[in-house]
């Protein structure tokens, strides 16, 4: 699969994924809700929609498709984690937390709206990301719903993401900079636990047998390891303008990081021994023309832009 | 039942419920958790643990138990929805939301720790509460566990406890207090929706049938109506000592409440009115002995102290 291929599948799931978000957050009620306020409605909605790469259910739709199974499951699960991961944004960028005033090239959610309306927003966004998925609509089958929101319970949580965002501040107060090992305990936590999950959606959803889905788990592994390294080489390379939120933070705060660490070079070879990590998991999974775009998204986790 | 009877039962749920929550709040990580920082779970216990009459739990565990149903199931659905409530007060008293550094007698979470951990202890229980449910350890069949998970959602998210709470930080900025029956809505989602979801749970953990449930529906609506009447005759008579937070907030805010609308003595009328409406729905569900704690619990709600 060429490049410009890639591309395109890239922008056509993110337009479906757009969508899906926006009919997730109308502003019309579903059964059991009383109302839908419509400030909430509005921040979360800005919290949302309107850009990102939308990664996370890409992985998601793409896996399930190389497993033969395309539709509203894997799409609901990966809004469901998507929706996750822009609470994520939302509460990080809180002035309490990150202190951001600008993400994806716009005012951050608190900026434009306020605090207590991006608090609120984001704990809006958390709570649908399980009815999203423990919902009928999502798969006939409730073992597979159930499943879903446990998986995405564990990779956000306290042992997850939250736990990681935690780790992340108190490394900002800390003495020393994070070690190795420390910081590879917190990306795993913060940003890698939502992505393997989110392959790992894509098999649960399309009942990968167990060998396969191992597989799947750790190619999901290893391409957020890429992620965060890139991450890293990114936030010291780029400008804020290309990134379209503050550059430099990193050493701004005197965190340790991958490029602190190892180097420009060094983290750009670790960077490219994690893809070819997640290419082996691919293999192992017993995939061959059908996991092209997961080969593909790999590297382009590794070389993007921004 | 005697009002003895019924505060021992109260105070024995309430032990299992502490215990409950310290168990699934231990340092321990369960599978798929990377690790669970020590800063995090300290700032989740003290959001958690040691105090709360947990009428939450306690009306999960006795709707189960007068359904013939008692154990781990009802345990474990009552300890999901309290971690929500749990989580709900630890981010309604931010600086950013009510602003308030006193709760159950003791320093508010961000006051105890700080701001960054109180937001993030919050995500935490939130999401620990679906992780709650979604376990196998609440119950073997799917089906139930995942009409939990949805049920908790949508009792919880925009359409119910976080919209009530945009909805309530809405009110303090209007222009004139809200009327009835914007303050109705207002309560509904904020405090009724999970009061009633509490109910329900305890009716899906014990596989009613459609009809009780929704009888039992209808008995935790009326509580959850009564409870809010009854909290704002508490916030006009009570002072702080005696409610282990800040009283009069509500007058001081220039807030709509039942009492202004209705006066003291309206107040009282109305809290009554849906005291005997939710031993009707007790009496629809034809509960006969085995409906008395339940009836005790609704003149709990609307006479209790603080």
């Amino acid at each position: 699969m060429s490049t410009d291929a890639f591309s395109q599948r890239l922008s056509a799931v993110a337009e479906q994924v757009e969508a899906g978000l926006a009919a997730v957050l109308a502003d019309a009620s579903l059964p059991g809700e009383i109302a839908r306020p419509k400030r909430l409605m509005e921040a979360m909605r800005y919290g949302a929609l309107g850009g990102g790469k939308r990664l996370r259910p890409f992985l998601t739709i793409e896996t399930a498709r190389a497993l033969g199974v395309v539709g509203d499951a894997p799409l609901r699960a990966g809004l469901a984690i998507e929706c996750v991961h822009c609470y994520s944004l939302v509460h990080d960028d809180l002035p309490a937390m990150d202190d951001d005033d600008l993400r994806r090239g716009r005012p951050t959610t608190h900026k434009a709206f306020d605090e207590a309306s991006a608090i609120l927003a984001g704990d809006g966004l958390l709570t649908l990301a399980f009815d999203i998925l423990a919902d009928p609509a999502t798969h006939m089958d409730a073992e597979i719903r159930v499943a879903l929101c446990l998986g995405l319970a564990r990779a956000s949580g306290l042992g997850g993401m939250v736990g990681g965002q935690m780790l992340d501040i108190e490394a900002e107060s800390a003495a020393s900079p994070l070690d190795d090992s420390a910081i590879r305990r917190l990306q795993a936590m913060k940003t890698g636990a939502l992505l393997r999950f989110a392959v790992e959606a894509g098999a649960i959803v399309a009942g990968a047998p167990a060998a396969r889905r191992a597989a799947l788990v750790k190619y999901g592994e290893a391409l957020g390891s890429a992620f965060q390294v890139a991450d890293d080489i990114l936030d010291a390379e780029a400008t804020s303008e290309q990134l379209g939120k503050r550059a430099g933070k990193d050493a701004e705060r005197n965190k340790g990081t991958f490029v602190s660490i190892h180097g420009l070079d060094g983290a750009k070879r670790l960077r490219d021994a994690f893809v070819q990590q997640a290419l082996a998991a691919l293999d192992a999974a017993e995939f061959q023309a059908q996991g092209d775009i997961l080969r593909q998204a790999a590297r382009f986790v590794a070389a993007r832009a921004k």
